[in-house]
């Protein structure tokens, strides 16, 4: 009995075991992101969000050069650096981590006080250091894995751009570059973690690991909006 | 008498500090380089140098990884990152890593020996290890100190060319690639390099501990030809 539990599962099993990761528990079903896209939050909670969000952005490129600094595989190098590219910008080419502050301003925010994460909460801190910490402990496919929470990200992000187009208007066009630029980076990013682990992962516990790496990162994604939700207050309106 | 020993350094006191580390203990002194720039090696001894050697460079994009998520600032990481582009290469350029394998197939090496590592001596994948371990652990300007042996590399990469060119004719030009590289490589990454660790290390402490990396380093670099002078043999020739 033991035995066949344990038997690996085929690559379209554990594709939709993953997936299923993302039905469950991704941070679009959030309450704050469900009021976000609904457009019923005020503007001091989209300040709140985005000031604390920051942080997660902040740590991106930190995140991607452990495993960088894990993997010791140079083919598989050469294809993750272009993430701390592209979010720490390269040769003129602005960078996300920069995006993500002009989406600061065009809400209002001053580029210094997120510069100095005047507005983070500590547990979102907590919670987003957990993700570096995991990615810079665990083997490096564990930590590819979790990456996959971009799997889920496009329907997101596309969802959200409408939602600021149409309900948040005072937010200017210029601002939501970064969640313009992810529509098209997550899926090629993705497109190569998927089958990174599907083809490296073939023992059921290896396996196993990943799904529990993917659950542990939409566990944090969701502690950050849990952290907000109470610092920023339940929806204004219904 | 203790406050005044305590004063910082001007900086040019600071960068001669720095020089004197690799006077004193960079590696172009040791024996066996002093012998391979004389033409003294063998051809045996050149692969065992050529094979160990590559077991560094491996490591090298590791290393500077460690650096990167170790570093909070984008624009040090923008500039950094240009090191693990050179050495694993990027966009169809030729990196650093194959350059080196090209390197041991010039001298008679298979590619499939080095990359399994099979004449890997234990001692110099101990000083290889430690030194991506120091970079990981330390804080990161630290870890930029002790790459200044870039500093005293260029003379010796020179030195080295002419050598081959001279003694070593059976190893083809196109095998040197690597060293050509590094000549202009080598001094564009230490002018930022040493700017920043004279820019930021104003405190004494701080700067006495970028000389104690650089001198690590330095050990690091005559440890590893310690082993390989070890194992392949003294000097054939006089």
């Amino acid at each position: 009995m033991q035995r066949h539990e344990n038997k690996p599962w085929s690559p379209s099993r554990f594709e939709s075991r993953l997936r299923a990761v993302g039905d469950l528990g991704y941070h679009d079903k959030h309450p704050f992101h469900v009021w976000m896209n609904r457009g019923q939050l005020d503007r001091r909670q989209i300040q709140g969000w985005v000031a604390n969000r920051f942080y997660y952005q902040t740590q991106i490129p930190i995140k991607d050069a452990t495993i960088l600094s894990n993997c010791p595989e140079p083919e598989v190098r050469r294809v993750w650096i272009q993430r701390i590219l592209d979010h720490d910008g390269f040769r003129g080419e602005v960078g996300g981590i920069e995006k993500w502050l002009r989406l600061g301003e065009a809400v209002g925010l001053k580029r210094a006080e997120l510069i100095e994460q005047r507005r983070l909460i500590p547990a979102v801190r907590f919670a987003v250091d957990a993700y570096v910490n995991f990615c810079r402990a665990r083997p490096w496919l564990e930590a590819v894995a979790s990456s996959l929470t971009e799997l889920f990200a496009p329907a997101l992000m596309a969802k959200r751009l409408g939602a600021f187009e149409r309900h948040y208007r005072w937010v200017n066009q210029d601002g939501l570059r970064y969640f313009r630029a992810r529509l098209t980076q997550a899926p090629r990013d993705t497109d190569y973690s998927l089958q990174l682990v599907m083809e490296r992962c073939r023992a059921r516990e290896d396996q196993e690991r990943c799904v529990d790496a993917l659950k542990f990162k939409c566990d944090l994604l969701w502690a950050m909006l849990d952290a907000i939700y109470l610092e920023y207050g339940v929806r204004k309106k219904i």
